[in-house]
């Protein structure tokens, strides 16, 4: 069915979202792939380059010449996706299919787009939006959204600003319909502005927009002149790859991966955290091996260095993941640093003589001796409180550092409990013996 | 500042967004937050209960009377809200406070909505929606746009049905606003039709809708019919709380907890994974109490007991987390079961080299004894590719078994590894001292 049936070929794709049809190109070789591509219309074209993979994006265009880039791709797409493909080349690269650009304006927006850092409001936002003067009424207002809407593919919200640009307020489609003829923009916009400015970072713009409930949110320069706005569209991906890299950082994992990704991108991704954890479990083994008199005398001491070892990290871990979310999400609220340690604290000591309750029954129950028994009780509530504190204490710390925090979480709490863990477990051991054997 | 100065309380709040009024409530006590919320009008009050997290609002609303509900809440709200907060409540509860709603149409949406489980297409959608027929002129269309309008908060897309209500296609209120006066709704709407049907999982509406870049989306019964709308915004809570709910389950927390929520619902949420911790603990102690004289005979071999558990632990959650993603994002294309194992394994059969060479170096140049350096290389190239696969073929079995494969990652995984990491490396070590020593 691949072969020559052009016009049937033409007929389905027409049919297809652009979403489906990037879809369809990762079953196909780069050469059927290009030969569909020059079946869709120009529009559509660039849709589907828009909904590819970065990588899978990069090969695609590699082969390509600036011109067409420019005139096939470039041109049909929003301001802020076409910095974000742009964003992707080198600089020579961009110059170049910057200069075979028609539109010098459109140029000139991507190239001010480019200059924004890809995670803050600024690379966020596009540069297509609807802008409307206070003082205009409805007639000229129609008539120049009729003009501007011709390069806007959704409008959510018309945007009010005064005669030096500043942004005022919005105006949406629904009002704009449902008023009568004679109003001017002034009487029905509303004034509760709620905007932010191009440095803001991407997790304060996904966090603004939730909160609110916007579908597209302004942005504003230095003095409050509106530049561009972001839609919700772009702050859902955003979103998605935040939590994303979030949760594969708790797993151990450094870069952004997908399943679909080579072998060699995976153990890349993975090495890092593998390595700390084989430095940090050499490091356990030379603290253990400071107690290798003891161990050779009482070998049922190492019974239960894995669980020792094992409710360390699950604690550290948890705990971590709640004060790494709460600051994700800024909802610390007026919590002071102060106040989550000792929350913590109240959590960890429930938890802790729950935990020690249990191993001191289990340890009694099955006749281990007394200073063994004691030996695991003991440790096991002091590292649980221990673990626990470590785990809140290290996310605020880093976030404090302006470290990610999502880092601290995983495999490296987990690690620096496990050796911790293990030398309050052998100290413990060691006391115990002492005084009861 | 608190008292007496109704007039100025009165216009601060006006000024404010419900969020933040929202956020305003927390810091205050019951009763100023009931004296702070009778200023405020009745929209607006609606709002701020919907701000609130859902054991706030229902300690406020469980003081109220039903009537008082029914009037100034949920009179006010979309469908899809009244809904979700009706749902809060028992049936009793619910039915009075339904009893109580002037327009019996409304009351008739939100009892139908209270049928849909929560996280499906029907539990998420609203019925405030605007629908034209597509035999319809443009002044028609506008006239009942207007009419339909006062109900509908935000209008994105107008819906286009037939005469039986099968819905069609949508009409963008740009595309109205930009077309001539003469033209019939038939001619100009878009019949590229995206749709769900009531019973979609959540899941599934939030995939389609990140796909296509949709800010609202209809929801159609089993014959077609347009019966609700979901928006971008109710998407977006649901991605964030699913988010939210992996990134937790993957950190050992069994429920949905907040930083705020009180030390003994923290504690329940942790409980359940450290007990199953324990347990895995308590059985690895015996694991290695079978070859306690193993132990007693070559004490070091506890040095490395903390490395293989943690590079088995490491190794295994990194590889769920990747599939657990996968199989969530639904990007798990067309490879199979068998396809992800193979891949998985030429990553673990690369890592497990490199570790196991890089530990063997390391004992040799200490100066480890032979069988000690040959029985940690050796179970540490084993450890991890077992447990690479182990926490690749949990998740896809869960999957299978209908459970959440966000449940297998973190503990669990890591769990059963550090058990299983441990037979092997003693068994391992048996081997060799028999051989080597």
């Amino acid at each position: 069915i691949e072969h020559k049936e052009e016009k049937k070929l033409k007929q389905k794709l027409s049919k297809l979202h652009p979403a489906d049809i990037a879809d369809l190109f990762r079953e196909l070789d780069l050469e059927e792939a290009k030969y569909i591509y020059l079946l869709a219309d120009d529009e559509t074209a660039a849709d589907v380059i828009l909904e590819l993979e970065e990588d899978e994006r990069r090969r695609f265009l590699e082969a390509l010449p600036s011109e067409v880039i420019a005139r096939r791709f470039i041109d049909q797409m929003d301001s802020d996706d076409a910095a974000d493909v742009l964003g992707e080349m080198d600089d020579n690269r961009q110059q170049e299919v910057l200069s075979h650009l028609e539109d010098v304006k459109v140029a000139g927006d991507i190239a001010d787009l480019l200059n924004y850092h890809e995670d803050t409001a600024g690379g966020l936002m596009a540069k297509e939006y609807i802008q409307v003067k206070e003082s205009w009424n409805l007639p000229t207002c129609l008539r120049s959204m009729r003009r501007q809407g011709e390069d806007v593919n959704e409008v959510y919200y018309v945007y009010v600003v005064d005669n030096d640009g500043i942004l005022k307020g919005t105006l949406s489609l629904k009002r704009l319909l449902l008023s009568p003829e004679n109003a001017t923009v002034k009487d029905i916009y509303n004034d509760k502005l709620i905007s932010v400015r191009t440095d803001a970072p991407g997790e304060e713009v996904s966090a603004i927009m939730e909160k609110y409930d916007l579908v597209a949110l302004p942005v504003v320069d230095g003095i409050g002149r509106l530049v561009g706005r972001i839609t919700i569209d772009d702050v859902v991906d955003f979103m998605r790859e935040e939590a994303e890299k979030d949760y594969q950082l708790a797993s151990g994992i450094t870069e952004d991966v997908e399943s679909s990704d080579s072998v060699w991108i995976h153990t890349r991704a993975r090495m890092p955290w593998l390595l700390l954890g084989m430095l940090g479990g050499i490091l356990s083994s030379r603290v253990v091996g400071g107690f290798v008199s003891l161990l050779s005398e009482h070998p049922q001491l190492a019974f239960f260095m894995g669980l020792i070892a094992a409710m360390a990290g699950n604690t550290g871990m948890q705990s971590s993941a709640i004060i790494v979310q709460s600051l994700a999400s800024g909802s610390m609220g007026l919590d002071t640093t102060w106040n989550k340690l000792i929350k913590e604290l109240s959590i960890a000591l429930l938890n802790a003589t729950v935990l020690a309750v249990i191993i001191l029954t289990y340890n009694y129950i099955v006749g281990a001796g007394v200073a063994l028994t004691y030996t695991v009780g003991i440790a096991m509530f002091s590292v649980v409180v221990f673990a626990s504190l470590l785990g809140t204490f290290i996310p605020l710390l880093m976030k404090r550092l302006k470290i990610d925090p999502a880092v601290a979480t995983g495999p490296f709490v987990t690690t620096m409990n496990d050796i911790i863990g293990m030398f309050v477990y052998l100290t413990i051991a060691t006391i115990c013996y002492a005084w009861l054997v």
